[in-house]
């Protein structure tokens, strides 16, 4: 039987437009297992947090939008630089109103993935600490797998932001198929446990 | 001798009107100690970090004040509510303007004290954990003391949000004493060794 088609939202954390980051979401979605489509939504047009805007009336539009598309979406998949050892502000802000109201949010109970690029040596390994706290904060569903951490990143993409080298693509693409199987597991236990 | 008069810049990680955050800065300024000025800084018109614009010549207007802001003060006080078990994302993308260019910032070696306050019973506690290890990732000067963590705000504050809780209003005095003579040691310590 072939494998449900599955969707996922790709959040960049990062707005630079050669962001290591960015380039790391559009590998993802090339390297994306057969039934898998990658979505990416841009941050750039989300306010800052006001809980004074956070009602039907007020809600910015770009923050409904969010919202609706991760409402739609099988899973999500954050793929984001580590600022000062944690979230930037803008992955955090975007998660920030995704994640009201609390317990009934878009991001409550919903599949989610962590992967990051770096210049330098960590790989963003701290900040995904960190926002492994922050979705189970938001009662989100973390795949409980080490996340993609790309060290080094100059070394493994091209100019043109390609990402060229082929043991980090081997291991996104993994990533990838181990994501997804689990998103099937979670997502549907009941479907899950009947084929046994 | 007298104190040396101080200088505080005040950042409040809450945009609402009505917040407690806010309402515990305000209450931070009356409660300063002689000598110690808290002058606030409106995150608001903060846009969202994007290294593109992070140049000299693209440099958002309000960011530059900022970081005039934190360059001018002898300690910076962050007064912010826990967003997901995490440092809102306002307060989160304000620090990552000020914490650029990395070991040369405006937060480089800055004294730095955490207040916050929530409506439950978490204080802000688990917020102000990931905030201590995002002010060392700028290198920051942390101020080795508990925050101020005020529980259960609804019984703090009046209906005009005054802080009228005299429990509280002792801690926070406290901790204003205690954190200005640690900024006057840590910022003058020729000075104060000299003085024994």
């Amino acid at each position: 039987m072939a494998a449900s088609s599955l969707h996922i939202l790709g959040l960049a954390g990062s707005l630079r437009a050669r962001s290591y980051n960015r380039a790391l979401l559009r590998a993802a979605r090339e390297l994306a297992p057969d039934g898998v489509e990658i979505e990416t939504f841009d941050l750039a047009p989300i306010p800052l947090y006001n809980a004074d805007l956070d009602t039907d009336e007020r809600r910015p539009e770009a923050v409904t939008r969010l919202k609706e598309a991760i409402t739609a979406a099988d899973a999500v998949l954050l793929v984001s630089p580590e600022y000062n050892y944690g979230v930037p502000g803008v992955m955090k802000n975007a998660l920030d109103w995704a994640s009201r109201p609390g317990f009934r949010s878009p991001m409550a109970y919903k599949p989610t993935g962590i992967m990051g690029a770096s210049a330098g040596a960590s790989g963003t390994m701290r900040g995904q600490e960190q926002l492994k706290l922050n979705l189970l904060g938001m009662i989100a569903h973390v795949f409980p797998h080490p996340g993609v951490a790309v060290t080094r990143a100059a070394d493994k993409f091209d100019d043109e932001l390609n990402l060229v080298d082929e043991a980090t693509r081997k291991f996104v693409r993994q990533y990838l198929e181990a994501f997804a199987g689990w998103v099937r597991r979670v997502q549907r236990p009941a479907e899950a446990m009947a084929r046994g």
